[in-house]
């Protein structure tokens, strides 16, 4: 057994020997079409900024092919190598791989399956001449000696706080200090970028603060991780969304982060290369000028309210799931919850647990996973406390999951999703018996496909679940047509009385949101945000194979959408980072293959 | 040579191994005195918690004994075993051991040479039972069901802030809430003992804020690491003392310490078995009923300024180093400093710096080391950058700091600063040319026998001296005798004309700063704290071998002292905390030689 083990490792290992050194061959030679035949007529190169200026998956030899003709010149890789012992699982060969370009250091992942790639991911890691300053090149803090005139770290930073954006400029705005926002400031705070964060709460952690009192993080704290400084080892599984509030809060102050809180971006329109962005600070007008702006408003930044006729007749509160304060004054009240995804379930569990009378209309099926069986079989191989023991790490755990391509994921997650619905049939039969109407997203790829797509229809059960299963969550189903002074009127005829009405109706699309600070004609030319052109729900196609416009260079020179759940924006601020810091230093960044864009929403 | 490193290893390995196995065959057997007959004629076995519910450090054969008969039948160690590999340098040998005891696991260091054991360091890590809720065993965060009444995180939060110290009572109060309490409050939440910080200041960190503007951490950031939570791959090797004040102020509110800031401790006397302490909160006074009482005043906290004729017509400014508002308004001004150690020098090089006439009067010989010469040479093996690369962890690094007996630390640290004055005698030959009054402690064992023996006496330099070479640094000497209306007058007549005088002449000690709380009874009862007895300034015999009173059983029961730099607070506040835990819990604790009082000071 340990030969065969032994023998498997060093198949592997001459596997990878023999690739990468006939890649680095070809790659040396100039050579793309030389270098494209390594790869497998069904194959995937996904490249993170290290040879594109970009984020892209190109398929098969004829796309390595187009790419490397494309980029080999400029980018000039060389010393592609291991940097551990390679793997082997079913006939797929795994590498992780290490390598040098004109401009940096990157690393990635290779799969091999016989003598040919399958997959590769290729990311640019740091930027050579400018690593960023921490372990041994970490700043001393102080000057030792003695010096006229010294400034003190904390006059330097008031000085900083009381200048930038006024007397000195920012690089960078980025427009949203979420936990999107936050870790792009880190990244870029590190990186010696000047930028400067503006959020329209008061304070860091507010967008969680202030939104419904039982909300928790739904993902588990090995996925939520920021960049620099990882949770301890107490950190609750879910956080609270006070405690995660108080941790983004002390993370910006402790990696001194510009934070312009109570503070809305009005309008940003170009003005030479650059921005002017017009920015509401607490009531004083300011205008901004970086030459680089981010919009990392949120998923949740527009929310959006059904018209529905006789809404101004209802006499009862009504509000939009982004406003609603918590269960507390609606003990012994009537309320209809509008909508079954996330924010949907958790609302009417906790009025439920506050003692209200509470029915969900659900509009449309909705995915339901289990949240212990996701955290086990969703993502517990990469993102667990298991996974910890087992040696991973959270950049290796990222760098697998950003490996996969987007092309085939969803034939990856449909196992997965079959194996939950196997383990949990029970579970789904009580919640379709009770009339809850599940799908598990168009080709049954559950969760993650769904999120990435359109970000919405479905709901982690952390417990409203078998609320709704055994009937103390009332379940109404279809449209809602009216409202009367104390009714919810369905398409059915159905009326529900009701003293409180909340809309889980959802958000509005990033392309709305940015449209409201960047204008209209500018979000149409730089179209849809998110989604990877699946042509399911929400998705429209063409196929893209990215999430559109995320991270990496649009339709408009200078503006970048960044965001995601804090795994998201933990991965991939460190590569929007690295564009920003590469455009201002003035490295040559030729962008492949931008993105067209096809729809203006 | 591989071979010749093997055989090293191998035979380290079996040694320890026939030690442990004779060490465990004994403790089973109850036989004390075969288990001494393991330690050499010259050794030591240091206890922290595990045997002794002390901090304790027995010697020889006779002293093991005593100690093992004592503890034997209640402790009932087991399980004794190496945790990796032992090392052989220099003819010790050198292995890392964990066990178990009646009342929880331990670990430590042990050392031989030939088969006898030359030191032994066991320490209690955690209570069986009781351990703390990290890694697997983590908080889940949030209660996933459905549940009538539920309280979040938020309101639970609330709760515990409102009540506690009124309705409810902490188990541990502690005053004093700089780095010390701070550390010691983190390790208590986790291990579930209701514990109230005290603190004078408003916000924690304002010890560090509120310190003259210059001021940076003259430790090295790989040493100064707070327990859970260590500082990013980023973080200055010098943190400045705003910058360190923010991350304590983060610290305590994402561990969740109950703190109370702008509150001043007026009182505490016993009351049955446990406290009535009374303090002035932000000017409502509220009397605390804990049954333990820990004073972490820091060794900060009562500045004394000597009685000096005519300090009362001298019509400049002056103030003790500890009020020392920075060097910003005296510019061009005349400044005498009085005092020649770390406050004074940073205070001269600052006012030099700001364009001050800057005179400094040493008293007396003046310990001076400078930093990165202490960095490399002094802690460079277990805290730097270098340590971390070779696999050094702090909590390593810490115990094997601990593991040197307090007896012979001064003999292992003499031929470092031998090295040390060799490497730099050229520096230390300019400042005695300048006249500056050199000493490396009275047995030559240099910097940190003197902050253990005394807390004092020495300035790490951090660029002050060149200025005091160069004389740029005016340096007087002798005793200050009289002060007019604008001069300072020496000795031996010297007069210094002042516009402004710093008394950077030190604080008073921990025991007249307790007097104030406990009262002068309970102070002499309980009598010094710090030093160890070495006979040497300020650390006045007999020998006690540990430091006296700190973190460990007092003669009044419910008293405890904690204490010391960011490391100190760090390590220590580990077995504090388990002492805490373990009296809250009833498990017994009986204390093998409670340390005697000899000083009322």
């Amino acid at each position: 057994m340990t030969q065969t083990v032994d023998q498997k490792a060093s198949a592997a290992a001459s596997a990878v020997d023999a690739w990468l050194s006939a890649f680095r061959q070809a790659l040396t030679a100039r050579d793309a079409d030389a270098a494209a035949a390594l790869f497998a007529d069904e194959s995937y190169w996904r490249d993170i900024v290290s040879f594109t200026w970009n984020i892209t998956t190109v398929e098969g030899p004829a796309g390595v092919a187009d790419l490397l003709r494309a980029t080999l010149d400029q980018v000039d890789p060389a010393g592609f190598r291991v940097t551990e012992e390679p793997a082997e699982a079913d006939g797929v060969v795994t590498a992780w791989i290490a390598f040098e370009t004109s401009a940096g250091r990157g690393s990635g992942l290779l799969r091999l399956v016989g003598d040919k790639a399958f997959t590769l991911l290729t990311t640019l890691d740091e930027l050579a001449g400018h690593e960023e300053p921490v372990n041994d090149r970490r700043p001393k803090g102080v000057r030792h000696g003695a010096f006229r005139g010294r400034v003190t770290w904390a006059e330097r930073r008031t000085r900083e706080a009381t200048e930038l954006g006024y007397t000195v400029q920012p690089e960078v705005v980025i427009a949203g200090g979420g936990q999107g926002g936050i870790a792009l400031g880190a990244r870029l705070r590190q990186l010696g970028v000047p930028a400067l964060i503006i959020e329209r709460n008061e304070r860091p952690g507010d967008s969680w603060r202030n939104r419904y009192k039982s909300l928790a993080l739904h993902d588990p704290v090995w996925y939520d991780h920021l960049p620099y400084l990882p949770f301890p080892a107490g950190w609750p599984v879910f956080s609270p969304k006070d405690k995660i509030g108080d941790w983004l809060e002390m993370y910006a102050k402790v990696m001194e982060l510009n934070y312009w809180g109570s503070t809305t971006c009005k309008s940003a329109v170009r003005e030479g290369d650059g921005w002017a962005v017009v920015v509401d600070r607490d009531g004083e007008e300011v205008t901004l000028r970086p030459r680089q702006l981010v919009l990392a408003l949120g998923a949740s930044g527009l929310p959006v309210v059904p018209d529905i006729p006789g809404r101004e007749k209802f006499r009862g509160d009504q509000h939009h799931s982004s406003a609603h304060p918590g269960p507390d004054k609606y003990k012994g009240k009537k309320a209809v919850v509008i909508g079954s995804n996330n924010s949907a379930h958790d609302i009417c569990a906790a009025l439920w647990e506050a003692g209200a009378d509470v029915t969900m209309v659900q509009r449309s099926s909705t995915h339901v996973v289990r949240s212990e069986t996701l955290m086990d079989l969703g993502i517990g191989d990469l993102y667990s406390e298991r996974a910890v023991a087992g040696g991973m790490t959270t950049f290796k755990a990222d760098t697998i999951f950003a490996s996969l391509p987007f092309r085939i994921l969803h034939s990856l997650q449909i196992p997965v999703y079959n194996a939950i619905r196997e383990r949990d049939a029970e579970y789904y039969r009580r919640l379709e018996q009770a009339g809850f109407e599940l799908d598990f997203g168009e080709d049954d790829s559950g969760l993650f496909l769904k999120y990435l797509r359109r970000g919405s229809g479905y709901y982690i059960d952390v417990g409203a679940s078998e609320l709704v299963a055994n009937g103390d969550i009332k379940l109404a189903k279809g449209q809602v047509t009216e409202l009367t002074e104390d009714e919810v009127v369905l398409g059915d005829g159905t009326r529900l009385p009701a003293d409180l009405v909340v809309y889980a109706t959802g958000y509005g699309s990033m392309n709305q949101l940015a449209a409201g600070i960047i204008g209209q004609d500018m979000a149409d030319k730089v179209g849809k945000v998110w989604g990877l052109g699946s042509g399911t729900t929400k998705d429209p196609g063409p196929w893209e194979g990215e999430l559109r416009n995320m991270w990496k260079p649009t339709a408009q020179d200078g503006l970048w959408f960044h965001g995601g759940n804090l795994a998201l924006s933990r991965y991939y601020s460190l590569y929007l980072a690295l564009q920003l810091k590469a455009r201002m230093e003035g490295i040559p960044t030729p962008v492949y293959k931008r993105a067209a864009v096809h729809h203006t929403e």
